[in-house]
């Protein structure tokens, strides 16, 4: 037994001044559940990813979904946490209690609401995913940035592959209709630190570190001997979860070390390697991350990620598109919600409705989402089976 | 393939001011690997079940454990909250890994630092367990007085009932080396309210409510063809999980309508009526709760679990002694510790080898854990089988 994803839903991402997180839950959850034409009374078990540390003060949401209708009434549901990995946590404990038989159908939500607090206000419940005996106080795009000075002392400055990267993700934005930044910046206007683009944490612009949006996503999957009854499935060809250390200073910060480890696990279960992904939406929280997960997923020796982009494989046309969606970078990052995107992007991408971001003809997409600075790690590769 | 708990460790619960909540659950999971005589490195999965909700500035723990020994490195590592029910949201989501084959061994954590914030600052955390829209604002304390005062009015005054519990409580944490507060109350001072007794929120005195302490509980499960190697085993002879809304303004509250129906699910699956259990470990997180539990798991009609505690069959040496750890009232109740510490102290009254708080001859044992105001509602029937 294994679980199919079978229907999904996605709200719009961005500064959502009128919904609040029960809103954007209910909203997804209420899309995936109509798109897999099932009842409410039909789902045995929700799974809702959320980071929230301190966005909101709803500190126990598992429950929040069952508002959306009276047939979800008395549904166990749980909230699962890997701080930016919380929505994929939650796919993978869906998944779980599905080929666990403790349920046939489930939903499955990732959701955050961050604008409700200003900036100051994100960037120190963000904060709160690094190790706080050692790392209390920085930001996370001071966590990014000495990750790039690190990487940049070691290989050389990159900043210009990592403008390369934000304006292929704000290029791939345009065509998706659900981004909560749609504009196509171009190279110049990334590669270039001004008034518009003002260096955050150096060597970090504006344009390499992702939106703070509000956002949901959902997805419904079902058993496999269930596939009958549904318009579409998606199957997960393989997968791996890796944790590693939380504070910095015990890992080598020039690569993505248990990224790189769910990538192989991942792909040796699929029975694949890299050259056979068709697309893949991965964790661009800040520029520099996407630049190692290239190096990570095997695109790329270590400190030679630059290549990748340079060379245009992973653009739009290329032969591996990465972040069609637009990715974290100009999508949005609704923390808890991302996960969950991902998944629903992989998905459209290979049953092809992915509508403007089509990637022709894919057949296997790769799922990639991180908590915190490469602590944990997630990897999917999906492909239709109906 | 079901799960077998072959290990435990538990910290003591207190005041605990040198441990951080680091500390915490590596001292659990240490003891937990040593009990069960496993390698850090025989660990395929962990889950940790914390609540936080501001209680510490940590908001990304799920890898902290992973800093006790190399072994554990990129060991998958999840984190699950379901309130005050979440360490058993972390035991249900461990079995269910270990059901679908992702594991063969893991490591469950339940912890929670509290008594670094203040007393407001524990309730202000807390009370982000209710439903923001409707109940901001409202302490727990305040919570369950209402669900008191509203039983009261329906079914006459109990605080003689509900002293005769905390008293029983308190009575019982004698024989718990591991609890919070080892003082044997008495039933005369509970049943006063008095300047060491105080009412904290009418008609709940301070004897009412459940205390305010750091801890961590840890279980090693293994998939149940391994248990050959281990000294004892534990299964799970039925569980259940049941979700209700999270307003109150949508749930009658002179009852515990989600609890009655996890409790009957487990039943139910176990073949077994609440007459077949030797003993059972509840949440007391207030006196009245644990009334309204002995109605929900079926000891009395709605409106009579007076007659249970006066009965004296849920007392040490009754027929179901109830809470013979002290429960959360005197043991102690680290929010996110409390289900897996209910989960150990089952397991070890089925293995005989709860010391002095041993039921002779116990072969039967019920975990029942609730998370907000029965919004969460966890129940297992746990059984040696080795």
């Amino acid at each position: 037994m294994d679980a199919r994803i079978v229907g999904w839903g996605h709200t719009p991402f961005g500064a959502l001044a009128g919904q609040s997180l029960e809103d954007l839950i209910k909203q997804a959850a209420g899309e995936a559940l109509e798109h897999a034409g099932i009842e409410p009374s039909d789902v045995d078990a929700i799974w809702l990813g959320h980071f929230n540390g301190g966005l909101v003060p709803d500190a126990f949401p598992s429950s929040l979904v069952l508002g959306l209708d009276d047939g979800l009434r008395f549904t166990p549901a749980t909230r699962v946490e890997n701080a930016c990995a919380s929505g994929s946590a939650a796919v993978f404990a869906a998944r779980n209690a599905i080929r666990a038989g403790a349920a046939r159908t489930v939903l499955v939500i990732g959701a955050e609401k961050m604008t409700s607090q200003d900036t100051a206000g994100v960037t120190e419940a963000l904060a709160g995913a690094s190790y706080q005996a050692e790392e209390a106080g920085v930001s996370f795009p001071e966590v990014f940035a000495r990750i790039a000075q690190g990487y940049f002392q070691r290989f050389g400055d990159k900043s210009e592959a990592l403008a390369r990267i934000a304006a292929k993700n704000h290029h791939n934005a345009m065509a998706n209709p659900l981004a909560h930044l749609k504009k196509d910046l171009g190279f110049e206007f990334c590669n270039a630190a001004s008034d518009k683009n003002r260096l955050i944490a150096p060597p970090l612009r504006m344009t390499d570190c992702s939106l703070i949006s509000d956002g949901a996503a959902a997805l419904v999957m079902v058993a496999d001997d269930l596939v009958d009854d549904f318009d579409r499935a998606v199957g997960f060809r393989g997968t791996a979860q890796v944790n590693d250390y939380l504070p910095m200073s015990r890992r080598d910060m020039t690569e993505l070390t248990g990224a790189a480890k769910a990538f192989a696990g991942a792909f040796d279960e699929a029975g694949i390697s890299v050259g056979d992904l068709d697309a893949a939406e991965v964790h661009d929280c800040f520029t520099i991350a996407e630049l190692m997960i290239y190096e990570a997923m095997g695109l790329a020796e270590k400190g030679k990620g630059d290549r990748v982009i340079e060379s245009g494989r992973v653009s739009r046309g290329g032969d591996l598109p990465v972040n069609l969606s637009g990715g974290l970078k100009a999508k949005g990052h609704p923390v808890g919600a991302t996960g969950v995107s991902m998944h629903v992007l992989a998905a459209r991408q290979v049953t092809g409705t992915a509508g403007d971001m089509q990637a022709d003809g894919a057949e296997l997409a790769c799922v990639f989402n991180m908590g915190g600075s490469g602590v944990a790690s997630y990897c999917s590769v999906l492909e239709a089976v109906k």
